[in-house]
């Protein structure tokens, strides 16, 4: 696709997202899931957060895209995304993986590896979770340096590049890596976009709420490429409004989630980001 | 009862809440619990949220009140509140279901189901809900259309006065219906309170923290009208003032809590509301 | 230690948070884990919050301290604790406990009672809780007043001042009361720490906040009692500008927020704090 198209497609998703407001459940973590939900509804999407594993599928048949979340994992919410995902799948809906406190047990360990048959069209995770994934499903010939601290990532962008691109390849979709630098890739091209504020890395979940808003963009456009870009551009535009406003992490969160309610679809297009070959 | 008497029974409620300081535990979702738990603050109650069966028949024992919504309901819930309302009964404290989810899964229509034959003194829900409610206890002669997409009402609020006057009727206590405009009934007669703001829908949990804040009226006036009455008027009176200084959700919810904890008792009582017969 | 050293200490414990961005680990409850989360991470701390067992343990060999919050207690982290804190134990590593609903049900109290033979090395409560506790522990000659009002405290600092002393003497650490005035001992001296503010009671988790931000200081200085006198002050100073900017409690929590993440060291160590004799 050209930039002018890819622009274009970027407009659609934010438009459409406020016009057909889709329905984008997640099963997500304790720690952000109000932000999660508030992030979805401020971009114009439905949201409805799940437990129990036969309401997740039923959710998954009367949704647009769905969004999973390993944070606080639990014994209950592994059998939930199991179930849910296999009827995404017949249904050939969209969905978003992000694979937080990746190599923190083995439930979750197991989890991930079920899911390296069973992928979903979207990754999304900070360097260090890209890094490890790529590492457990045995992508990388040998085995990248893939150091987590806890939830937060000890690498940059740039390090995840080569374990993003096999991971998107492997899933025949597309993986987004958030950081002060986005990179997001299909496994052929790759597009970074720079921006937002470190006041991101002071507030819990903003990956979270990502991954989330990525969803709910992957619910109007089929293209995990464009989905995945799109919430970058738009967290990006948003987070720079929000730190000409605020100074501190309270009300930067405060300032953030009513940009991202105000954005219009003309702004997020002029946000700039680089294309390269894979 | 006359306007005049309702009027100053909302104003004792208001100032009784704010005197006592109530103890009104919640079982409530991971997802809007932290929202209930300030607003309930905010109006001068204690809050306490549970997830243990044995606990929450603990809490229900010294409390004054109880809050149950069954939003990422689980397993252990569904033991927790078929224990805890048992000693609610036994000890005639009211309690107020918020049926959030209804038709999402098995153990939840069970729960709801038993609720039947044990039933709360208040039920608050979106139009949606309330519907669906009152279909599945086969209130209505035939089935009124009830299309939920996942937790946000397709119906509008009028569409659910046959069935919240049903409900009301079943339970022999008052039944909430949230939206642009809120219906409150007893089965006898309904009222109908505007105002509010459209932002209230564009953060996760609203309907959850006016549940919590209407069990914690019902902590004060045993009679389920007046306390859903007073909720909802406390609600839009501090919504229309939040809505004068914020215009974008996450400063608007800010707002609305602050205005929940300066309104005095005397400003709710001059919001307008419309009484009719049922 | 003279006050001189104390401040010194106080200092050093804030700064090498900021400096070391150490991983400190919480199981804690559904309500407040994204407070906890965001004032570990407003004083510079890695925040990470775990559900499953095996997940606290390999989180416990990576941490340099935990915090452990029994709100919303539930079976799997009744595992969580109990296998979490033996790694802890093993390593030598600093944990918080935070008791909160203490006296609310069968599972609380075993876990409690456990914890008696495998002590924290801080324990941070209100005064109820802090009273509650020693009772359950069996430290007082008869039994202290400990009424508590589901998680509010009815009792003030000062009459849990035997208890606080009894329990520290017990763990060979310290214990923190949190109220109007803040108490903090090892057993041996005494510190009262006032200011505030009393809008910090109308907001839900403060006081876990403040659980798992003396546990990010005791994962820089060994000293237990340092770590929750740096903590209180901490709270205390930033509490005190954030009551200069905001009158009502969710603008309160944000300035709140805002000044724990802009506090500097030479601020902190400034706060007024009385010694005695234990």
């Amino acid at each position: 696709m050209q930039e002018k198209e890819i622009r274009a497609r970027i407009k659609e998703a934010i438009d459409n997202v406020r016009k057909n407001v889709p329905l984008v459940p997640s099963m997500t973590n304790i720690v952000t899931v109000s932000y999660v939900a508030d992030a979805q509804l401020a971009v114009g999407a439905s949201a409805a957060m799940v437990n129990l594993p036969d309401e997740g599928e039923k959710l998954a048949s009367i949704s647009n895209a769905f969004y999973f979340n390993l944070g606080t994992f639990s014994t209950e919410l592994a059998a939930t995304i199991s179930r849910t995902i296999r009827v995404l799948k017949n249904e050939k809906k969209n969905w978003v993986l992000d694979p937080v406190g990746i190599g923190m047990g083995g439930l979750r360990t197991d989890t991930l590896m079920m899911l390296r048959e069973f992928p979903p069209q979207i990754i999304r995770g900070n360097a260090s979770e890209i890094i490890a994934l790529a590492n457990l499903w045995g992508l990388h010939t040998g085995t990248a340096a893939a150091d987590i601290k806890g939830v937060d990532s000890t690498a940059d962008t740039k390090s995840a590049r080569q374990s993003a691109i096999l991971l998107a390849q492997h899933i025949k979709g597309a993986v987004a890596v958030s950081g002060d630098v986005d990179l997001i890739t299909d496994g052929k091209v790759v597009y970074w976009v720079a921006g937002g504020s470190e006041l991101f890395t002071k507030i819990a979940g903003s990956g979270c709420a990502l991954g989330g808003v990525i969803a709910a963009y992957a619910a109007v456009d089929c293209n995990p490429l464009i989905a995945a870009l799109t919430g970058s551009v738009v967290f990006k535009t948003a987070g720079i409004r929000a730190a000409k406003q605020a100074d501190s992490p309270a009300s930067f969160k405060i300032a953030f989630l009513d940009e991202l309610y105000r954005l219009a679809a003309n702004d997020a297009i002029t946000m700039p980001f680089v294309e390269e070959d894979a």
